[in-house]
Order: C-alpha cells, then sequence, then structure tokens
C-alpha cells in the first residue's frame, strides 16, 4: 500500500506543496516519509501480528474493570511513542505541526494492521482536540495535553440507550454543583446523573486516567430537562478526579462502567454502557459525578460537531483500510492457490496442470473491483484530508471554498468507504471460497470489523438525510456549484487525453446527479424528497468516486512520464479506474431514478401491509 | 411466514391440485396443512430457541472425537421424529408421498429456524435420495433405510483441499479390495485412500453410524489416476463397518476426522477433513477404508449431480430462510424502538414524543427491501420445487418442460437468495443500529451464517459459468425461449389488470436480457462470453425475480376477491413487488451493459498491474 499512499499524497494531491505555508515551513518530502515509514513499520511489527487475538479474546469485565488482552495494550502504546496522537498539533505542545493529510495517511497503516488501534486511538486525539479548540487553558493543560502524550486517553459520551441517532433525547442530566460551582479553576463544576452507551474505549487500564467528554442537558428552573438539541451542554468527567495543578486526587468519579457490548466485531475497542452518578462512588459524600462543562451552556452539540468532520473522514478512512487489508490478503491467495483450468476453444483439459486463480477472469474481476473501492475511498479521504489543510493554511477565499467543499463530501467521505469496502471485505471471502469462510484466514473478521462502519459516527440513513436535506440546499447550492465545477475542471482536462469517453460519462453523471437532486425537490416537501435519501447518498458517492478516481487517471499520465519504471503500477490505477466507469457509474441510474420521481413506495408503505 | 407459505402454496402454485395425480391420490389440502403445522411447530419449539447456542458452542474436537452442544443433538432428533427425513418416499418404504413443493415449504420453517438443522439433515436426505435411485436394492436396503429412518446420517465427500470447485483434480484413489472384490452383496469393495475437506456433518455420534458418499478415482492399469472429471466413480463409506444383513459389524471403519473447520457461521453443522485409509483403523489387517461402488465405474459425478437440482434449491431456499428470519427480527424490533421524529414543513419538534421507526420512511424501505428479497427467493425455491413435482408427476411434454426450465433455473435459485437474502441480513442489521452490531440480537449470527451460500454448493462464480456457459446454450437455447414465453405469458396477463406498467417493464427486461445473451457469444469465443459471467447472472436473476413477483402479484388479485379480509395481507406482496420493479430492476442495465459488450477489463487486467 506504501507506494499507492506515496502517489496520492505527492503525485496526485502535491502535499509537498502545504511545505510553502508558515505551518508546515519545517517539513518537507522527507520529513514527511519519516513519519509514514515509522508509522508503516510499527504498524506492521506491532500491531498486525496481534489483530486475531485482539478478535479472539475481547475485552471481559471482571470485578467491575474492563480487562483487555496484553496486546491490545502493547499496541496502543506502541503508537503513542510514534508521538501521533499529538502529530498536528504545535511544535510547543508537543506536536509535530503536520498537515492533515499526511496525518491521515500515517494512521491509514494503522487502521489496516487492526482497526482496534487505528480507530480507539482516533477517538483520544479527537478528544483532546476539540478541548484544545473549544476548552478554557487550564482545561487544555489539566486534560487536552494528557491526551495528546498518551498518558491518558479519552470517550464521546453521546448516545444513551434511548437516543441514538436522535441525541436531542438524551436524559443524563447536569446540575450545578453547589454555589460556588461557577468558580472552580477547572470550569462551571455539575453533578452529572445519566446512562450513556456504545462508549468506546469508555473503561479500561491501559492509562491512569480517562477523559470522558458526556453530552447532557441542564433541566430548567422547573426541574425539566429542555426539550431538543438546544438544550444540551457539553462536560469534561474524569474517570479519576483530579486536582486544579492537574494532578490526580486519588479519589475516583461517580462512573461506572454498567457493561460491556459483545459485539460482531471491532473488539479491540472495547464498548460499554456507563453510569454517571448513580453514587457507587460517591464525591464529596454524596452521588453525582463531577463535571466541568465546556464551552456556553447548550453549545455542547456545535462543540461536538466542530470536530466531527475530521472524524467522520477517519471512519471512512479505517472503512477503506480494513477493505485493504482483505484485498492484500485475497491478492496475495489469488497469486498462489491452484484451481481450474482456462476454458479454451476446444473446453478444459485435463491434462495440463491447474492455474494459480488470478489467471480466471471471474477472480480478476473480483480483485478488481476491491482494488477499485479500497483505493478509491483511501483517495477520496486523503482528498478530503487536503481540503482540511487548505481550510486551515490556504489564503481566505480558497480556505472558505476548501471548507464548503468538504462540507458537502463529508457525509460522502464516511458512507461510500463504509459501504463499498465491506462489499470489498466479502469480495475477499469469495477469492478465498472455503477457505474464507473459516478462522484460519484473516477476511473473515475483515469483514465482521467493517460492518460497523454504516451505523457509527451517524448511520447510512443519517448521512443521507445530512447529505440531501442539509448539504446540497445549503447557501442556495453552493457546495454542490462547487463540486460541480471541480468535477467539471477534472472532465475537461480528461477531454484532451485518451480518457476523453470518461471524461463525457463523469459529466453526463453530473448532469443526472444535478437534476435528481432539482427534482427531488421540486415540490418542497421535505417527506417527498427525503423518502429516498439513501438511494441518492448511493447515487452521489458513486459519482464523487468516479470523479476521483479519473482525476486520479490524470495524475499517472505525468507520474508515467517522470517514472516510466512505475508504468505496471500507474497502469493498475488507470484499468481500476476503467472498472469504475464501466462496472460502477451506470449504477447510478436506478438509484436517481428513485430519487427523481420522488418515488412513493416505501414512504406510501403501511405497517399493517407488513403481514408475514 | 405460515400465511405467505400458505399463500404462494395454494393460491399461487395450486399445490393441492397435485392430488389429481396418482402418486399423491390420498393426500389433500388438509393432509398438506398439517404436515406444515407440525413443522412449523417442531421448528418454533425445539429449533428455535437453541439456534444461538449452537453458535456459541461450536462443535469440538475431543480425543479424536466431534462433540456438539446437547442442543443440537436434540434439535436433530425432533426433525427426525417429524418423518421429514423420508417425506417424499414411498409409504412402502416409511414415506408420506409429499410433493417436493411441499416437503420444502416444510422444510423452510427449519432452516428459519435454525440452519444447523435444516442444512445438515437435508445432506441426509440427499445421500438416501442418491442411493434409492442410484443405489443396488442391497444398497437401498442397507444404507439409504436407515438415513429415511434417522438412525444413521449421511455425508457426500466431494471437495479436496487442493479440489474445491474443480472436482476434476480429486487424488482421493479407490481399488479393488482382492479378487472376489466385485462379489460383495454389497456392491463392488474398493480400498479408499485421501482426504476430503469441508465435510459436513463428516463426524459426530447423534447416530449410531455416518454413510459418507465418496468421489473418488479409481487408478488405470499403470496405477496413475485418470485425469478429469469422466474418471472419477462414487463410492459408499460407512463410518462402521455393516455386515450383509445391514447389521453393525462392530468394527470401525478406516475413515478418521482429522480437523473441523472453525467457522464464521453455520456452526450448527460440523465442518471436518476427513482422512480415508490412513491406517489408523486398519480393515481386515491393513490400511485402507472399505468403500462400495454405486453404479458404474466413472459414472461418479453423473450419479452425484442427479441430485444437486434439488440440493441447490434448498441451498437457495435456506438462504431465503436465514433472511426472512433476519427480516421478521428486524420488523418486530422497527415495530417497538422509539427513535427521532417525522420531519415536518416546520422541522423536527422536539417537543412531541418521538415515533416507533416504523414510521421512518428509510425504516420502511430497508423492511420493503428485504421483504422483496426474502419473500421473493422463497417464491422461487417453491416455484422450482413445483417444478420437480411436475417432472415426476405430470404427463410427457409438461415433465419435460418442468425439466427444461428446472435445469435452467437451478443456478438462479441457488445463486439469487444467497446474494441478496445476505443483503437482506445486512439491511437486518442496518435497522437496528448499534444493537444489531451486538449478539444481544439475533441478526448479527443471521448475516454470519447466510454468508456461506454464496461459496458451498458451488461458488458463484460456478453457478454464473454454469448458466452462461451452459444453461442457457444448451439445446439451442431451447430453456431459455421455454422461460421467455413463461414471462411472456406473464407481462401479457399483467396488460389486463392495474399491473399493465410491470408487465411493459419485464417484458423490455427480459428483451434486454435475451439480446445481452446473443451478444456475448457473438464472437462464440467462451473466454470472451464468459468473463462477465456473473454480473450476466445477477441481471437473470433479477429479471426471474421480477417475474415471479408479478406473477405473486397477480395471483393476489384473484385471491382478494375470495377472501376480502386478507386485502392488507395481499397489498404488502404487490407493494413489495412494485418495490422490485422500481428499485431493483433497473439494476439489470449496468450488468448486461458489460455482457453485451464483452467488456474486456477484467480479462486484460494482468497480474502485475495488481500492485499496491
Amino acid at each position: 500500500m506504501r507506494a499507492t499512499v506515496d502517489f496520492f499524497l505527492f503525485d496526485w494531491l502535491a502535499a509537498e506543496r502545504l511545505v510553502s505555508r508558515a505551518r508546515y515551513a519545517d517539513h518537507s518530502r522527507s520529513t514527511f516519509s519519516e513519519v509514514l515509514d515509522t508509522c508503516e513499520r510499527v504498524a506492521r511489527d506491532k500491531v498486525a501480528p496481534y489483530n486475531r487475538e485482539v478478535d479472539t479474546h475481547e475485552p471481559q469485565l471482571v470485578d467491575g474493570r474492563v480487562v483487555l488482552p496484553q496486546s491490545s495494550v502493547d499496541a496502543a502504546m506502541a503508537y503513542v511513542r510514534t508521538g501521533m496522537l499529538a502529530a498536528a498539533q504545535d511544535y510547543a505542545d508537543g506536536g509535530m505541526q503536520l498537515p492533515c493529510v499526511v496525518e491521515m495517511a500515517a494512521n491509514a497503516f494503522y487502521a489496516k494492521a487492526g482497526i482496534g488501534v487505528g480507530g480507539g486511538m482516533m477517538l483520544t486525539s479527537a478528544n483532546a482536540n476539540l478541548l484544545r479548540v473549544h476548552g478554557s487553558d487550564a482545561q487544555r493543560r489539566t486534560f487536552a495535553n494528557p491526551q495528546f502524550a498518551g498518558r491518558w486517553f479519552g470517550t464521546m459520551c453521546l448516545s444513551e440507550p434511548q437516543a441514538g441517532s436522535s441525541l436531542s433525547d438524551i436524559m443524563t442530566r447536569a446540575e450545578p454543583d453547589g454555589g460556588d460551582y461557577e468558580s472552580d479553576a477547572l470550569g462551571p463544576r455539575y453533578r452529572i446523573h445519566g446512562h450513556k452507551m456504545w462508549i468506546s474505549n469508555g473503561d479500561h487500564e491501559v492509562t491512569e486516567n480517562i477523559v470522558h467528554l458526556v453530552l447532557a442537558k441542564i433541566p430548567g428552573s422547573d426541574g425539566r430537562l429542555p426539550p431538543g438539541a438546544s438544550g444540551i451542554s457539553l462536560f469534561i468527567v474524569p474517570k479519576h478526579l483530579v486536582a486544579a495543578n492537574g494532578q490526580l486526587s486519588g479519589a475516583r468519579n461517580d462512573v461506572v462502567v454498567a457493561g460491556l457490548n459483545h459485539k460482531l466485531g471491532y473488539r479491540g475497542v472495547p464498548n460499554t454502557v456507563l453510569n454517571f452518578g448513580e453514587g457507587r462512588y460517591p464525591v464529596a459524600g454524596r452521588a453525582g459525578a463531577l463535571g466541568y462543562r465546556v464551552g456556553a451552556a447548550g453549545d455542547g452539540l456545535r462543540c461536538m460537531f466542530h470536530m466531527m468532520n475530521e472524524a467522520r473522514i477517519a471512519v471512512g478512512l479505517g472503512a477503506a483500510m480494513i477493505g485493504y487489508a482483505g484485498f492484500e490478503a485475497s491478492l496475495a491467495y489469488a497469486r498462489e492457490r491452484r484451481q481450474g483450468r482456462p476454458a479454451g476453444p476446444g473446453g478444459k483439459d485435463p491434462t495440463q496442470p491447474s492455474v494459480r486463480i488470478i489467471e480466471h477472469a471471474d477472480v480478476r474481476r473480483m480483485l478488481l473491483a476491491q482494488k477499485a473501492y479500497v483505493e478509491g475511498g483511501l483517495a477520496l479521504a486523503l482528498y478530503c484530508a487536503r481540503l482540511v489543510d487548505e481550510q486551515r493554511s490556504a489564503e481566505r477565499p480558497a480556505a472558505e471554498k476548501a471548507a464548503l467543499l468538504l462540507e458537502l463530501l463529508t457525509p460522502i467521505a464516511k458512507s461510500w468507504p463504509s459501504e463499498w469496502c465491506l462489499e470489498a471485505n466479502s469480495l475477499a471471502i469469495q477469492v478465498l471460497g472455503g477457505y474464507g469462510y473459516t478462522r484460519d484466514f484473516p477476511v473473515e473478521q475483515l469483514w465482521r470489523d467493517n460492518r460497523l462502519n454504516m451505523i457509527h459516527e451517524g448511520t447510512h440513513g443519517i448521512q443521507a438525510i445530512d447529505l440531501l436535506g442539509r448539504k446540497v440546499t445549503m447557501r442556495d447550492g453552493a457546495g454542490l456549484a462547487l463540486l460541480a465545477a471541480r468535477i467539471e475542471a477534472t472532465a475537461s482536462a480528461a477531454a484532451a487525453t485518451s480518457f476523453q469517453r470518461e471524461g463525457a460519462a463523469l459529466r453526463a453523471a453530473l448532469g443526472r446527479l444535478v437534476a435528481a437532486t432539482r427534482e427531488a425537490w421540486a415540490t418542497k416537501v421535505p417527506e417527498e424528497a427525503l423518502a429516498n435519501a439513501t438511494p441518492y447518498l448511493q447515487a452521489f458517492g458513486h459519482v464523487v468516486i468516479a470523479w476521483i478516481w479519473l482525476d486520479v487517471a490524470l495524475a499517472t499520465l505525468s507520474a508515467e512520464k517522470a517514472v516510466p519504471a512505475a508504468a505496471d503500477f500507474l497502469q493498475g490505477k488507470r484499468q481500476a479506474m476503467r472498472y469504475f466507469f464501466e462496472f460502477e457509474l451506470g449504477k447510478i441510474d436506478p438509484w436517481l431514478a428513485v430519487v427523481a420521481s420522488r418515488n412513493p413506495v416505501c414512504r406510501e408503505m403501511r405497517e399493517e401491509w407488513f403481514q408475514t
């Protein structure tokens, strides 16, 4: 995968041009490469060998404590030692001031080696990052810095048993802790009571403390929780209490793990139910977990979602990497395994030796589809990460455009790899046949691991409503218009090359997508427009990936002139692009047909008709 | 599901008309219903409650013996007591002389309750059935009858570690056992040496004996095995030796279980590696498992594949039933779980209570898709089973037509539910969200169980080559012409109803399928035609299911006149049909586009281009 990452980063996205900007001025292609070298090596040597063990020995709840296999702990600590938790932070804070695109590329190696490490660590850096932006100085110093250093890990506590996709229904309460609650050095102090569900890394003993970021509602003067999302605030709730000087006080906070969720996959990350404030560890003699408010009251969702774009790109990247691991495993198998013979004009000749299965066209189809999905997903994630850098470090109009395009693409960056790289994992199983269905090969685990990605960090359905209900209509469609302009530019560039036909096909697909968007909203009735939001999301994703692949293919032309020895490698990218255009892009038509016609079949389906 | 089964059997397929034929003359709708009642009840009470335990406590190899959880044994015995192993056999042989379509419908309840029982038992009845047709009188009496009675169970030993899809490469040897080998009362006696892989139910202690049906090659005079499939013969190899009078001799045959395959799912059926003739249990003082040849030497594959149509329909039915179990589970969840609110013209009102998720259009989409897939798969399996009955009991021209259509449809009956009811299982997980990803709900297991079906009994790729390479071209395309005539008949009937539009869409789809078939073979080069056989299989399957659904929908019209109270139930069938036509049928175009153009992208992909 390294050659592909390098090609995407340097030949396609021109990441080294970022060093012309002040923040990255100390960097060069060689410092970027050193980070990639380190992460590739540590992931291969310290994480990948234990990925099966982490699945087989899933986290256990023993006497109220979550116990992980030692290999999980070792892998996490190997990651911490690479300094990647603070990769993007200032030198002054112990960071590397790496661009997001390089950070994501480096993290990709971990996600491919074992999603437990990649996925788990992302939570800690996102938690600390949120505090860096929205926390007070004291909160940053006390709660963010130990996370950047890997001494403490973090969580994001959003969902509750009754409130998953619908955060406005959370029931966790935060009540001011005493009359002096506003004068605590660590921030306005509250007592938290409630139950949080699906909390990854919610408990463990890998680090000496855990920093929970908790969404909760502050009751009004009538004691009732405000309805809706605008009543949600954000709180820091440490597992072990922390003194004003940042030292552990030695006392537990009133947070306990109430249970572990036993998952289909993704078992390297313990997933917990947490109870806050049930009185198991009273603080100052009474029940209620201590929490320090971050930002203003009622501003919780805004603070939390500030980090959501990056978190969602990281989920998409993780999905692409689980897919990549399956692609590599099935490619290696197909190169070795002998079975069957080609059918010649006279049928098959059983006296001839059998061939390696990579020689069968249908196996090549399954490998090529995987390649198109997983490398397409990787390319999209890196493109989006590059937009993050642009948003952060470019001049104003360019930065604003990048931010706009990123907003639009985020639901695709999250959902498309979650769906299609799962399909890639299924194809990897199929290439291995019966062997793929056994636990003697990694592909079945990868398929199980990847199934989570369409669910967490906003389900497929939520992403679809975000895209069609908000992103394509925001600012009078400015985001969609910007994307259309970028796609047009790629199609135009293709017209002057051997990819003229693909450029025309992409332009036509864009036209159908834009028309369907307009038709979906023609009646201005959200129920009608959004009933088929998921097929819209799927079609949008396929158009975006077709564009990404064509843009990548254009980059191969100049790269090949520069390095003729890379011809086979680059030809593979072009063939994956062709596969996508000829086998995949046509799928958008049935999806867009139901969108454009505001097809009522699902909307009108009645519960009583579901009788079986 | 019972109402659906009854509707398909009696209203759509007119199964009770079969009682006009001599073989079924003692039956009536009520005797058929009694069988369904019994199987529905036993499956619900004796099998379903243990389906998770069978997954959690997978078979273990202890001191060379395969040990199953007691609940597996109990479930199998509950099945045996219903007499279903001999359901289709003559009264004289202790059977019920049931039509295949009723037998399959009854078995569907077991497959839905726990694939371990349904899938495992099917092997025993198929084994015994094969012996009934191809065995000698003594072989039938000695080896088939104890299986029909459930005293012994059976296996099918085809694959070897190096030969899965490519049976012509098997290396198991069968050598005549002494000069008098042809005079054994149980059949020509051989010594078997070799390794068999992926053998379901290959060892256990549920029954006092196991009857292995083993494919092996008889060496030529030069001691070498003949190349190709024509050199394959079929042998009965009992685990425990049997005397000429059918009694157990008390001695073991030289067959041992060498290992268990640890599977992703489908764990109710132990899957083994068997070693034949390695000398662990010498027979008459020397190594070599005793085997009795069935049929003529070299006729092994023909005997084995005689039963393959029914086995493949049963695999498809099993896939549909695993899908059905997920559909029911997610439907029940969606009817209970509250989350979110509808988006009205003024957005969402958080002061209103949340709604049950079945009220969200996207959830209804996921439920309706599942319904279209799993009931479509069930309908296809029953249609094919009805063809088996027609082939067996109708007058000659009708019987021959049924046989021809069945040959053509078998790869679809096997592959289509394997692919799309797996997708249904994924949608069931998605409906449950995070809960669906845990082992606290059944849907994750169902998804794992169903993943096997695209692999065993001929992979998807093998089915595709069978369809495009053999079935649509056989007898100058007579099978395809017959199917086209049936589809035309349904489309014509629809023209006189409110389904005129669907009839026209079906006719158009058929036209594109037939044209693509012709184009695929236009150059008469198998490599070019078959490179895209899998997309062809997918398109063919979607056209067939669209036809099946439209035919089912036509049957709802008359049924509703007869029983107005069933209106909601019948409307649900029509809505699933509409879903299939409006959301699914359009998918055939991109699949057929690559077929018709003999798209070379996969064929021309080179191994060296796969560099990552």
